[in-house]
């Protein structure tokens, strides 16, 4: 008798939190309608989260950094603007976060334990749900441009390794020599990494040489990706990344699979992500966001920062950009910093680095 | 007013409707807690999807099947009896089922493109969400310990190409040279697909001739898989594969996409996924099963079956085993049949091909 009051007087109360729930939910809908008549296309991009702090960018760099942002957004939002695809914006947006030595993507990639360059993209259109993904090729020259020819032109979804660079040659895109991908900068953090691990390695028994906390190692990962919502109600996501600084044996983050680092539903959202790519695979974190909008009714924003408390709970740090189907856009990272941008409703770029 | 009063009436419209899910799921909960009684711990495995009809297999040969799934399976379930660890009863039965050359996984996987043997395998931890994967290594005897020790003795989750073979190595663990994996059936197969794509070539046009619907080759693709649940309410789940007969390009499948071919998470379910990799990758199976589960509330059956239904709808075929915390076991698939088994609430090994 008992228990049977408690199980009635519990869905009582789970009646209650349930109303509560979807009356906000309700007037969350409302919200979107608006936000659907103010903008019927939109774009974001992300170059990289982790601990970008004040202190540590001259005005001269965080200036660089401001002027590519903003060349890349609107590069991407151009495309929208013209009708163009949703996945051409992706595109557009990323080459040219691509070919600044500013980012960890492209040209600017940090260098694996061997000194090497191993690049990591992917892409996924929403409408379709077709998506491509390349991993670990050392001489494409822009790797979002692989991916999508993976997706467009092979019956697969990802390719890794020298057959994707098989795969590249066949399609005549642009190779270049390892060469392409020196900077000093990059060069200098994987020197000091070695160092640090190596004072490691003398001074104590730390056994995961590989597992100190990415805080201590400011410039260790970064990734650029895009997520864009046209005119004809397309989503697009895009990711692009060098990885890890001095990582090693073949390792590939989140970037390149599906799901975590890009996933694009035109049902729910599209989303990139930047970040401690293991800790983003484990947590799916791209089809997380997607499952929480179409099976909890969630905002783009409140999913996105449900599933980054879900990320950082597990020890992981990083960010993501989503854009939802009324082109709603959500920023969410638990990290000290991430290069962002958007275009706001005035059609004017928005760029922001450090936590506001 | 008009408009308020709407608003109000649909809220409560909404609560009850809410009020009688949570009713239900109620109810849902006390018939799991009644399975939980019956078994407390549980385990399946399947052995790959595709185009399995009795008339392709002879009595010999279905046999051969049948007892090799048995003994997977009972060395599995001997682990989880014996009080032993969820993730060594997964890497028990599949070490068996990769060293038999009945199935697409270790020493019976597929040829390339290119005549040359590529393997994928993956593992995830449902109590951490602990994941390792490898993607086309060459020269690894058991993919699946690979995977295991890229789990728990490396900080990343996935290590693709010569990088994850150099970490083999660097483990100690056995490594065999590439005709370790020749086996006649497989070779067969290899050059029956060479000779209908040349004949593709010569009499038509067809742009995409990777991309000749699976049901027109059998024995193209398969995987083996595993999922358990043990007496510590720890689900794991794995899967290994060779991949795709005459895959080019360094492609990889589902099987070590972690949230697409394996997914494990104790608070839903433990799944592995065999069938086309693309679609499976594009539907995110994996963890699309476990969030219907945990966001819907759906059975494990009932999202296993939706999430089929999608890769179906995609144009996939293939199949999923999962288990869910209470030890309740699925298997969903849409080809014509599925090596399948699992173990009765008796303790009895159930081996099924066909479909019935």
């Amino acid at each position: 008798m008992t228990n049977q009051f408690l199980k009635k007087g519990s869905l009582i109360a789970i009646s209650i939190i349930a109303f509560a729930i979807l009356a906000g939910h309700s007037v969350g809908s409302q919200g979107r309608e608006k936000a659907a008549e103010r903008s019927n296309f939109g774009i974001a991009i992300h170059g990289g989260a982790g601990v970008i702090v004040r202190q540590n960018l001259t005005p001269e760099l965080e200036q660089e950094y401001r002027t590519k942002l903003t060349e890349a957004i609107s590069a991407g939002y151009d495309v929208l603007r013209n009708n163009g695809k949703s996945l051409d914006a992706v595109e557009a947006a990323i080459r040219i976060l691509e070919d600044s030595p500013l980012f960890n993507a492209g040209k600017g990639a940090v260098f694996t334990h061997e000194g090497t360059i191993e690049l990591d993209a992917s892409v996924m259109d929403g409408q379709t749900l077709k998506a491509g993904a390349i991993a670990s090729v050392k001489h494409v020259k822009n790797p979002i441009g692989l991916a999508r020819l993976v997706m467009e032109r092979s019956p697969h979804v990802m390719l890794v390794g020298d057959g994707a660079e098989a795969f590249a040659k066949e399609q005549g895109i642009t190779v270049v020599s390892q060469e392409y991908f020196f900077t000093e900068k990059r060069w200098k953090q994987l020197q000091e990494i070695l160092e640090k691990e190596k004072k490691a390695r003398d001074s104590s028994d730390r056994k995961n040489l590989n597992a100190l906390p990415s805080e201590e190692i400011d410039g260790r990962h970064g990734t650029v990706g895009c997520v864009a919502l046209d005119k004809f109600g397309n989503l697009a996501a895009g990711t692009s990344t060098g990885g890890m600084t001095n990582k090693r044996f073949g390792r590939v983050g989140d970037s390149p699979i599906i799901g975590a680092g890009t996933y694009a539903n035109n049902a729910t959202c599209a989303l990139s992500a930047t970040g401690d790519g293991e800790y983003f695979i484990r947590a799916a974190v791209g089809h997380d966001v997607s499952a929480l909008i179409e099976y909890r009714g969630l905002s783009v924003q409140a999913a996105a920062d449900a599933v980054i408390a879900k990320v950082g709970a597990l020890g992981g740090s990083g960010g993501v950009i989503a854009i939802d189907k009324e082109g709603r856009i959500a920023m969410s990272y638990n990290s000290p910093g991430m290069y962002r941008a958007y275009i706001d409703g005035a059609g004017k770029a928005v760029v922001k680095i450090f936590k506001e």
